[in-house]
C-alpha cells in the first residue's frame, strides 16, 4: 500500500476537505496500515481496526484540538493519531517509534492527554466541559470509551457525574462486545439488549445515569457515523453515542481464538499489559473477520523468542496451583481482565472452571473480591501488573491488610523496564512496602516463587501476601545457569517458620562489603560480587572492564538476598555490621519510598551502627521514563556492575 | 429510657425469639437509644435512624453470623451492633467507648469486616458468596449498602459483577433520597422515579446491571421489611432489595438544614471524615424529622469548644478563594462529598455558584475531572481527607501527576491522630510524597498555607500540587502565640521563585544539632530547641523535666521548617553538614516510605557526609491504630520533647 489519500492527510482540516465519496477509501487504506502496523510493530491493532470508520467520522465532524477528544486508555487512538498529522509513523516501518501506543499531548495538540489506565475518560472530559463552562468558551467535548474499559470503577462515577454538570459532553461508547480477554459483568447483558433492539430495548444503563442515549448499529459505516455525529455536534447538554463496532475488523477470523500463547508459542518480551495474539503472517489478508480477546499481535521481530518471564512464571504458578484444585475447593485464581498476558492461558482457564474467575477491568472489585473470599475461608490468588494494582491502593491499605485476610497478590511486571510512561513497574515497592500488615516477597528464582505462593496460599499464612513475580534479568539467569546455589538452603526455614520468609537468606558469605540485592537486582549482585572478587566479568562480559579495580584490591563481598521488603530482618543486619564497612542496597525500582531507604535508616536510627556502617542506594530516581530501554535506565541510575564496583571503590577509599 | 426490650436482647436469637409485635417497640427503644447515644458520644446518627427497622428486620429474617451481613463503609451499623451483644455500650453512657464506630470483627463474630471507607460492601459479599458456593456452603449474604456510598466507584463495579458470578446475594440499598452532603450524580433522579412509582420506572439501574430487582417503599416500617426479606432469604440468584426510609427519622425537623459550622458555632475537634450537625439538647425529643446532611451529631462534650484546625484552616482557604471568584472564572473548589468537615460551609457554598462543585463520594472521579479542569485552562481545588485521598492512588500519578496539570489538592486530616483505623492520616506523607512530579507542602502556619493556595492556585505554578492543611498543633501554637517568629521571611522568597517553596526555611541557626521539624510537628520542633537551649518546658510544661539535660550542657540547635516533601533542598542539606553532626527529622506520620528516610539516604549517599552527619528519624511505626489518643501515639513514637531531647543527647555522648 502506498496511502494514497492517507498520505494527504495532515491534520483534521485535510479530513473536512476529503468529499464525502473519499472517505470510505481512506478507511480501507487506514485498515491496511494498521494491520501492516500490527504485523511489524505489534500492538492494540484489535480495538483500532473496529473503530477506524468512528474515528474519521470523528474528525469529519468535529474541530480538533478546539473540540477535545479524549480517548479513553488510549486503545483506541491509533487511527486519530493517523489522522492528526502522524500518518507516517504507522506508515513508513522505519518510522513506527516515532509515536507512542498512548495519546500524548508531547506528540500533538490534538492529543489531550497521556493515558495508559482505563476508564479515567469521562472524568477528564467533565473536566474540560466544566473549565469551557466556565470561561464561557465554545467547542464539543467528546469522551471516547469502550472496549472492555467502560466496567472500570471511575467511569461509572463519571457517567454519574455527567448528567449533573450538564451542558455539551458527548460520550462515544465504542461497544465491540468485548473486553481485553472477554466482557465480564450484567451490564453487558443489558448492551447486547440495546444493540438487539437498535437501542430501545429497557433497562437502559445509559439512561439510567440520567444521560441522553442515541444508537448507532451502523458501527463500522463511515456516513452513519458521520451523520450521527453531526446531530450531536454543539448539543448543549451529556449524550451518549452508542456505537457498535466489530474489534478486528480486516483480521483473518482465523485468529479468533489467539489470545494465549502456549509455552511453545512463539512470543515477544513487552512489558505491556496484555497478551499476544499470534498472528501468522500469511493470515494478514484483508478479509472480514474478529480479532478477539488479547491484542498485542506479535510483532514479526518477537517470533521465535522464548516465553517472557511474565508468562514463565505466571505458566508456573497457575500449573502449581492447578494441581491443587481437585483437593482444595475454595483455592480460587482472580484476573481483573489481563489473564493472557501474565500466562493465565486460555487452557488453564477453561480447565480451572469454578477456580477462575475473570472479574472484567475492575481492580478495585478484584482486591475486595479476594479479600471477601479469604475471609469466609477460601484462597484467593490474584494476578494483575503492577502498574494496575496502583488502583487498588485503598482497598490494599483498608479491605485487605487492615482486615488481615489471606489473599495472595502475583505482581507482574513489576521493576524497571522500557515501558511507556503509563505502565511503569518501578513504583510497586514503595507502594506495596509501605501498607501495614502487608507481607511482600521478592523471590529470586522460579523455586523460591513457588514456595512463596505455596506458603502464601496454605493454612500456615494467615495474612495477605504479594508476591512480586521475577522478571526477566532473573529468567535469563535461571535459563543460562548463570545463578551460582546459595550458601544456605531456604527450603528448610520455610517448613520450619510461620512467617518463613522474614529471615534474609545470605547467599555468599564475605566480609567488608555486604550487597543486599533485592529482587530482580539479585543476578546484577552476583556479578558485582564477582567484579569485586578480581577476575570476573563486568557489564559488557569482558573482564578488562574491570581490570583496574581488580588489579586494585581483591574484595570478598558478601551477598544476600532479602527475600521480602516488608520488614527489617534486625539480626542479620546486626550480623553484617560486625564484619562489614559498607552496605550497599539494589533494587529495580524508585528509590524514594522504596526498599533500600528503610535499610539505610534502619543503620541510622541504631547507635551500635551509626557512626560504623555506611550505607549506599542504588536504584531509580523519582520520575517517570516513557520508552527508555531498560539498559539506558540501568546506566541512568548505576544499576550497572561497573558502576556499583566503582562507587563501592569509592566508598572504601 | 431503660431499654426494656433490648435491654433483653443479647444476639439475633433473641430478636428471632420475640412475639412479632413487640418489633415495633424495640424499633422504638433503639430510636430513642439512638439520640441519647449521638447526643452524649456523637456519630452517623441520622443513617443509623433511617436503618432501626431495616436492621431489626434482618436480624429478624436472616441468621447472623451464619448469614453473613456486610455494612458498607458502616454508618449503618449501630443498631445492628445493638443487636449482637453491643447494646449496653450505647445505653450506658459510660460505655459508649466501647463500640468503634464502624463493624470490627474484634468486637463480634456478627461484625463480617473492619469498613469505614464507602462503596466495598458488594465487592466484599461477592467474595463472601463466592467462597461459600465452592465450599458447598450455605447461608445468606448480604451487603447493606446506601447513604450516598453507591455512587462510590467500585460499588459499580462490584453490581457488574454480581450478577454474573450468581448464587445467593442480597444487596439492600437504603435509599434514603441524600448523601453525606446532598446526593450527586445522575442517578438519583433513576432512583427518585423508581421511588415514585413504587419500584416500576424505566430505566432501572439495577436491572441494568443484570441484577434481579424488589423495591419497598416502606422502608421504615419493620413488619413489611420482614416480609420482604423474608421473600428473598435463600434466594439462589443476586437480588437488589431497595428500600426507602427517612434518614434521621425521630430527630426535630429543626436541624433539617443544620449540615454546617460558622465560625461562631460550638464543634469537636473530631478527626472523623464528616461535618458537625449541631443539635440543640432541648431538640431531642421524639418527632418526626429529616437529618439532612452531615451527620456527627456534636457530642454535649465538645459545645462551646472553637472551630478545630480542619475547618479553622478550610474556611481561611475557601474565604481568600471566594474573594477570586469574580475575577477568575476557572476557579473551582471540589469537594468529593465531605464540605462540611473542611470548613465548606453551606453558606459558602452557595455563595460560590458554578465556583463549587461536589461530586458526590467519588474520590476517583474528583482527581480526573480536576485534572481535566486544569488542563483546560481552569484552577481546580479539590479538598478532602488524607484517608479519602488514598482512594486516587492511581489517579493522583497517572491522570494528574504524569500529565501535569496544575490542580491544587488540599489534604485534610493528615497526620496522627486519635482517629479509628479506618480513617488515619498517618498515611499521606508516604503516598503523596513518592508520586513523581507531585509538589507536596507542608505549611506550619496559616499565613504559609495561604501563601501557598495562593501561588499553586496562580499562573506561576504549572503543575500538581497537594497541600497538606494544618493540624491541630499548628493551630494550638498559633491561638497560644507560642511560636517564635522565623529568622527569614518565606514570603519574599515566594515571590521570587517560580517553585517557591523548593528551599528549606532556616527557622532558627543554631549548631551541632539540627532539628527539622515537617509540618505539624513544627510547633514540637519550637519546644525541642528550646530545651536543648535549656531553661525551657518540657512535654508536661514544666522546667524540671529538662533540667537534669540542661544542667549537663546547652545546645544551640538549629531548627529548619522544611515547608515541602517533595523534593530535598540539597543546598541547605549540605550546608547545614558543615556545622551540626547530628541531623533529627520529626514527620508526624509513617516513617517507612516517609520523609525523613529521605533526608537520611540523602546524607548516607553523598560521600562528602556519609562519615560526619548522622541523622536520626522520629515519626510512626508502620501499624495501623485505633482510637489511641494522640498523646499515646506521640509517646510510643518518641514524638515527645523529653524523648526527642534524650535521644539527642545520647547520640551526641
Amino acid at each position: 500500500m502506498n496511502g494514497g489519500i492517507l498520505h494527504t492527510i495532515h491534520g483534521p482540516a485535510d479530513v473536512h476537505a476529503l468529499d464525502a465519496a473519499q472517505l470510505p477509501a481512506l478507511c480501507d487504506e487506514i485498515r491496511r496500515t494498521l494491520i501492516a502496523y500490527g504485523h511489524a510493530h505489534g500492538g492494540h491493532i484489535g480495538s483500532n481496526l473496529g473503530m477506524v470508520e468512528a474515528t474519521v467520522a470523528l474528525h469529519r465532524v468535529f474541530d480538533s484540538p478546539r473540540d477535545r477528544i479524549v480517548f479513553d486508555v488510549s486503545h483506541q487512538s491509533y487511527v486519530h493519531k493517523m489522522l492528526t498529522g502522524r500518518a507516517d509513523a504507522y506508515l513508513d516501518p522505519a518510522r513506527n517509534d516515532e509515536v507512542t501506543g498512548f495519546t500524548n499531548p508531547d506528540e500533538s495538540d490534538h492529543d489531550q492527554f497521556v493515558l495508559g489506565h482505563t476508564g479515567t475518560s469521562i472524568s477528564l472530559a467533565c473536566g474540560l466541559a466544566k473549565a469551557r463552562d466556565l470561561a464561557g468558551g465554545r467547542g464539543n467535548v467528546i469522551a471516547v470509551i469502550g472496549d472492555g474499559s467502560l466496567s472500570s470503577a471511575i467511569a461509572f462515577e463519571g457517567l454519574n457525574n455527567a448528567a449533573e454538570q450538564g451542558g455539551n459532553l458527548i460520550i462515544i461508547v465504542n461497544d465491540n462486545e468485548m473486553s481485553i480477554a472477554e466482557d465480564h459483568g450484567g451490564m453487558y447483558g443489558t448492551l447486547a439488549r440495546l444493540r438487539a433492539s437498535n437501542g430501545t430495548a429497557e433497562p437502559n444503563l445509559f439512561t439510567a445515569f440520567g444521560l441522553d442515549y442515541r444508537y448507532v448499529e451502523a458501527g463500522n459505516d463511515v456516513a452513519t457515523l458521520v451523520e450521527a455525529f453531526t446531530a450531536v455536534r454543539d448539543v448543549d447538554h451529556p449524550v451518549v453515542v452508542h456505537i457498535h463496532t466489530r474489534k478486528g475488523l480486516g483480521l483473518p477470523t482465523a485468529i479468533d481464538t489467539a489470545d494465549d500463547d502456549d509455552a511453545t508459542s512463539p512470543t515477544h518480551t513487552d512489558n505491556a499489559d496484555d497478551g499476544d495474539a499470534v498472528v501468522a503472517a500469511e493470515d494478514l489478508a484483508i478479509t472480514d473477520g474478529r480479532c478477539e480477546a488479547n491484542h498485542w499481535i506479535n510483532p514479526d521481530a518477537a517470533s521465535g523468542r522464548p516465553l517472557g518471564a511474565r508468562k514463565h512464571y505466571g505458566q508456573l504458578a497457575m500449573a502449581s496451583l492447578e494441581r491443587r484444585f481437585a483437593a482444595e475447593p475454595g483455592l480460587v485464581v482472580i484476573s481483573p481482565a489481563t489473564p493472557g498476558s501474565n500466562g493465565i492461558t486460555r487452557a488453564f482457564r477453561a480447565r480451572a472452571g469454578r477456580h477462575y474467575v475473570d472479574t472484567g477491568i475492575t481492580e478495585e472489585h478484584a482486591v475486595a473480591f479476594a479479600s471477601g473470599i479469604a475471609k469466609a475461608g477460601g484462597r484467593p490468588v490474584l494476578a494483575t501488573s503492577a502498574t494496575f494494582f496502583q488502583r487498588t491502593f485503598d482497598q490494599l491499605q483498608q479491605e485487605l491488610s487492615l482486615n488481615h485476610t489471606p489473599a495472595t497478590l502475583l505482581d507482574f511486571g513489576g521493576g524497571l523496564s522500557g515501558s511507556d510512561n503509563t505502565h511503569s513497574g518501578a513504583f510497586d515497592i514503595a507502594m506495596f512496602g509501605n501498607i501495614p500488615g502487608l507481607t511482600c516477597l521478592a523471590p529470586t528464582s522460579g523455586r523460591d516463587f513457588l514456595d512463596m505462593l505455596a506458603w502464601s496460599t496454605s493454612a500456615a499464612n494467615d495474612g495477605p501476601v504479594v508476591i512480586r513475580v521475577p522478571g526477566d534479568a532473573i529468567l535469563n539467569a535461571e535459563r543460562s545457569g548463570a545463578l551460582p546455589v546459595s550458601d544456605d538452603d531456604p527450603t528448610a526455614t520455610a517448613q520450619r517458620d510461620a512467617q518463613p520468609w522474614c529471615r534474609y537468606r545470605i547467599a555468599h558469605a564475605g566480609s567488608r562489603v555486604a550487597i543486599l540485592a533485592l529482587g530482580n537486582t539479585y543476578p546484577l549482585g552476583w556479578r558485582v560480587v564477582d567484579a569485586l572478587a578480581g577476575g570476573v566479568t563486568g557489564d559488557n562480559g569482558k573482564a578488562d572492564d574491570v581490570a583496574d579495580d581488580a588489579a586494585e584490591s581483591a574484595i570478598d563481598a558478601t551477598l544476600v538476598d532479602p527475600l521480602q521488603f516488608s520488614t527489617m530482618d534486625g539480626d542479620t543486619l546486626a550480623a553484617l555490621a560486625d564484619s562489614h564497612e559498607l552496605i550497599v542496597t539494589l533494587e529495580d525500582g524508585q528509590l524514594e519510598g522504596g526498599w533500600g531507604e528503610k535499610i539505610t535508616t534502619w543503620y541510622a536510627n541504631d547507635a551500635r551502627f551509626a557512626r560504623t556502617v555506611r550505607v549506599i542506594n542504588v536504584g531509580a530516581a523519582k520520575e517517570f521514563t516513557d520508552r527508555v530501554p531498560l539498559a539506558g535506565l540501568n546506566e541512568r541510575y548505576g544499576l550497572t556492575v561497573d558502576a556499583i564496583v566503582a562507587r563501592i571503590r569509592r566508598a572504601l577509599a
